[in-house]
């Protein structure tokens, strides 16, 4: 079992909300969501941070990032924006190092509580919200 | 001549300081950095945001921020970490209809400034500074 709790929930070895599956990426849940449906994005193969991230596979993590922020928009979420964000480095925040894209789906008139420091907010039902992404994927093709 | 600033920059007929260059992605200073060196970079094919922008230049504007991160990180700018964004649609914070990815450079301290809310700072010699980006990039190979 690995040690790194990313690499766990790719392995299937730790719990995790999945929403997204392709050859070199693996998307949940974030369990402290920004906003209803907050995704990580993570490469299959391990790396901290960019620094030792195959460019291929970060190419991989940021058309996946399109794909899910499409589907966000399009799908049951209605997101009107998407927030696409990778935090490299403690000083910029990263905190589990297991390179990690966001993808935040946006509505018009959170911007106040999102702008106040990233607060942390309570997904009534995320096994819903992981469902309904799923789904909106599944529909974007 | 564009009515979008930012296919006038990559044209080059709006001012931008430029720090980096490839075949399908431009570079420049943001004029209103959230910290020094704080650059965006943008597909040289206008796209208004994720849902119009072709997946392949996606991809190379993601290697292109890694690429420099890295310099960022190895070059004179010394950042000990480093912030990639992509704000898409104005929910999203998007204010700029041509796609563009923030590359932040990050200093440990650094964090609470940031945190308030992106405060702009003035950078007190962004000549300098985009040189300084331009050397690390041609360091970084």
């Amino acid at each position: 079992m690995s040690s790194c709790i990313f690499c766990a929930i790719v392995e299937g070895t730790a719990p995790g909300r999945i929403v997204y599956s392709d050859d070199e990426v693996v998307g949940f849940l974030d369990i402290r969501p920004v906003t209803r449906g907050h995704t990580l994005l993570v490469p299959r193969i391990h790396s901290s941070g960019l620094d030792d991230l195959d460019p291929a596979r970060g190419a991989a993590l940021f058309r996946a990032g399109q794909r899910l922020a499409t589907a966000m928009k399009r799908g049951p979420l209605a997101a009107d924006g998407v927030n696409i964000a990778l935090n490299d480095g403690r000083a910029a925040f990263q905190t589990v190092f297991h390179t990690h894209l966001h993808v935040v789906p946006r509505r018009a008139g959170d911007k106040l509580s999102f702008a106040k420091g990233f607060v942390v907010r309570r997904d009534p039902d995320p096994d819903e919200t992981a469902e309904l992404l799923r789904a909106s994927l599944e529909a974007a093709g």
